[in-house]
């Protein structure tokens, strides 16, 4: 690991053992509050201290009473720019909480703003251990180690060391269906994507960032729970779904989801991290990291679907052209 | 009140005040759990105490590690019979929680696997001071006024009372619009929703169970500030959009995406708080109280499309006519 990094993360996680944490707080904006959401889910699952996570603005506005010295608040922007999230960590700072903040960019404003900062490498020359979602894990169970040490954390730390080549080989995997799937879906306007538990950050990340922002398609992430309460009634036989079915604790929902949506819709695509070749990754651990390699798989189909439409990825009407 | 009522939510909030609450959960499905969600706002903003909120199955298989004898467990539903709520009930109270369940009726399996019961009423008949949000803001109010008393607290409890007045006056008020919106948009295959704060469960439940549930018409209920990280992509002059305007303290992220949002769709349905008749609700509290009305403002608007659309509302292809 580069030194930095190493010390980014030491003193990070010195300062929240130097505090009696009542609170911890996970806050960005759209795919980076998606990157977030699974370390909520293992901070629910692992520690006997509470847990939230919120996009930037409702934080600042909800003002949430807890909020203080004794709470953590964990912030990322890729570019370090997003204004909400630099509001947030100003926010979270003045009221004397903790503030780790992630970006891609080392001189930003929200490494700025937060008292202490993460980098995280970013391109075809970066090792998934040093990119996002590697410095994220390498942090939440870097804390968890250090406040409620198990062997288990220390294991996980080593495991993400080995990222780089579990994403290679899945993507390698699914190269093939991610290009049937570009081929076979190009010409939806509609597909909606269901997940649970710790991938539920997934569909939501490939619903807003990748379909509706990125390929102008129509979407909804659904929760595998709540897909029974009112969103299934809108199944159909052309009703496209794609279904996560994570690793972890949450997969029987996905595989009712599952069971239930391909009995009545035609166009049920899923992703299924049981399939996921996790070599490297210790067996216990597994499902706490299925939902990084599902993001890369997804990542995958959505390059397909956009040279099958021949609608870029890069491509934006509002974003970054026009004040909002 | 019913003394029944007077008793059940007396027993509920005493339970409460005997433990030394380290979090609440809030925790149903569909409908009944956005019905839930003003609440947990409330509680973020007013106390020192964490709230959460999760669907029934993800409450069960998540297994916070939080979860025990200084917790509290808020459930809902209707019938008292949907199996994830029962089984997070018995669950929460195998693990010592202290479990408060609402559900219209008293003969029901959710009543008798929580600890603590409190039924609603429900129908042509029934008081909105004694129907489900009622009496579930009769027992946030309560825990609150018990916990950390405060003459806000007493007053809100006073405010439950003159609910049905505040909404016969909406409904009425709100008759024309609801009618035009059902009119111009029976054709739409795919309504989008917005809102935030305490209002983003109305958006929600508009969403999963109005749309979706009962009239077969795609959406997604859109967190305001999320908006404008991904999903705002997908405005275009025909994309229709119902955005909540809300009157507490996120309003201005509703203001930012209705000021956005009516520059690029001709289709934008605005439901302003700040246009309800809210005598009766005292100034400072109507934040507070706005979802409620909001809800039974867009019943109405739902109650239109299904009559201009031919499609009642009882409608159902799935839910209820087979096992799932």
């Amino acid at each position: 690991m580069k030194k930095e990094h190493v010390k980014q993360l030491e003193e990070a996680i010195k300062a929240v053992k130097e505090i009696d944490v009542k609170k911890f707080y996970f806050v960005a904006c759209g795919g980076s509050m998606a990157l977030l959401q699974p370390a909520h889910y293992i901070f629910d699952r692992e520690i006997d201290i509470s847990a939230a996570i919120y996009s930037s603005n409702e934080f600042i506005h909800r003002n949430p009473k807890i909020l203080g010295k004794d709470t953590v608040v964990i912030l990322c922007s890729h570019s370090g720019n997003t204004p909400e999230t630099v509001r947030a960590a100003e926010f979270a700072r003045e009221k004397g909480a903790v503030t780790i903040a992630f970006s891609n960019l080392e001189e930003s404003p929200l490494l700025k703003a937060a008292e202490y900062g993460i980098t995280y490498d970013y391109g075809k020359e970066a090792l998934a251990s040093e990119s996002n979602n590697g410095m994220l894990y390498r942090l939440v169970f870097g804390i968890l180690n250090s406040l409620a040490p198990k062997e288990k954390y220390a294991r996980a730390l080593k495991c993400v060391d080995n990222l780089q080549g579990v994403y290679d080989r899945n993507k390698s995997n699914t190269k093939g269906a991610a290009s049937e799937f570009g081929k076979k879906y190009k010409r939806e306007k509609l597909v909606y994507t269901l997940g649970s538990g710790a991938y539920y950050g997934v569909a939501y990340s490939f619903t807003s960032c990748l379909l509706m922002e990125m390929l102008w398609i129509n979407s909804n992430a659904i929760h595998s729970g709540e897909y029974f309460h009112g969103p299934f009634e809108i199944t159909d036989y052309d009703v496209p779904f794609i279904i996560i079915k994570g690793l972890g604790e949450t997969r029987p929902l996905d595989e009712r989801t599952h069971a239930f949506c391909q009995k009545f819709s035609e166009k049920v695509v899923v992703i299924d991290a049981e399939t996921f070749d996790m070599e490297g990754i210790d067996k216990d651990l597994r499902g706490y990291f299925g939902p990084l390699v599902a993001g890369v798989v997804l990542r995958q189909y959505a390059d397909h679907i956009s040279e099958h439409k021949g609608h870029p990825l890069s491509v934006r009407r509002y974003m970054w052209k026009m004040e909002y």
